[in-house]
């Protein structure tokens, strides 16, 4: 059996609710739609969180995937 | 059917008014005119905000991806 | 014999409990589940600790390479 | 019809006075002579200017991409 | 005779102690056990330092190699 | 006719004297003898430069390209 | 003839005393043993200067490339 890479993990969580976590400190919640092996990633209704507040809603995000620190799902 | 990959998802936002968000805190508003993998932008009537305040109309504007958070569409 | 390389000794450490220290001054320890060769890491059972303090708990977590300074194993 | 790329719309700056803002915060205005996909760029007769105010001038000038956030037409 | 390389060096320290110096201004001190072209590297028996004073023990350490400033042999 | 590119204007610059300005803010000043295509530059006659000041001479001096942010005439 | 290479002039150094500057400030002093084309390089008898100052001696040496400002001849 082969080795579970991380790309796999992030494909089970496509669909679900993910919170990103940026290096400029900031949150964003929305749903998992796409990423690729940059780690661009797409949310859908995705809102922006700091500090356990939400700040904006922003719909269907772009993100660049350099500025990426990780992704969870949201509880 | 494929899953979704990042670049689709800013394909459809070509010819709308998006938000770019910048490493540098700046925002840009502008029409998506072009893209690349790099995500090197360009936005037609490209407005710079800052703190939610219209700073600068800067026209068509060249964004070089790397100073690139996130893309979402202007609502 | 060949000399052993890195990604070997992170191989060795599927399945344990690490401590995976971030650029920015954040541990996350949990239970090694995957990594590829940019050191994007998955780990199992995440929990986020900032000097030496629980924060958070993660659960499955995705973490970009670039924002990873070391992993060791969890005492 | 192909879409639009951003090198192609920087192609159409070229011999215009642009306006290069830099990672440094500073500002160069100078005629486009000539760029590539690194977005190395250089200026004929190009000026600095800090908080729109003219520092120096600097003549043609060679900006290596990766220091480099937008480039817009001058006004 | 061909010139030496940068990693001909580094592999002369292996299985010996080395100071690894971090940019995030961190030293750990352990034994050089593996490293790859990207000069990520792993050190057995690994203690973090700081101000010269022992930090913590770490036992073996993967370390991403784009945080590592030098690495010299322990006196 | 080929658009010029980049490192053209820097290969006419070649037995002059430049002005390369670093990402740490210091200026050298001395006559260009090479570059390549990541921008790594070699200087005769090198001088480092502060606040207009002269602060060192450095003679002949190897500089990594990424850490340059232009290259312009000295005049 | 063919133009020099900046490699060229960092070999012509090699067996030399050279000063390496380092992004964190400091700079290291030693014999030029060896480098690559990241600019790895490994001194021999290696000193660690800070504001003039000698702070350490390291012995052989090996510095990643990218953390290095520039090389220039010991005087």
């Amino acid at each position: 059996m082969e080795p579970e890479r991380p790309l796999d993990a992030l494909n089970q969580a496509r669909g679900k609710r993910v919170i990103v976590e940026l290096k400029n400190q900031k949150q964003l919640i929305g749903t998992l739609k796409a990423f690729d092996i940059h780690i661009n990633t797409v949310l859908d209704d995705a809102e922006e969180h700091e500090n356990g507040q939400l700040k904006r809603k922003l719909g269907t995000t772009f993100i660049r995937g350099d500025t990426i620190v990780l992704i969870s799902q949201a509880s």
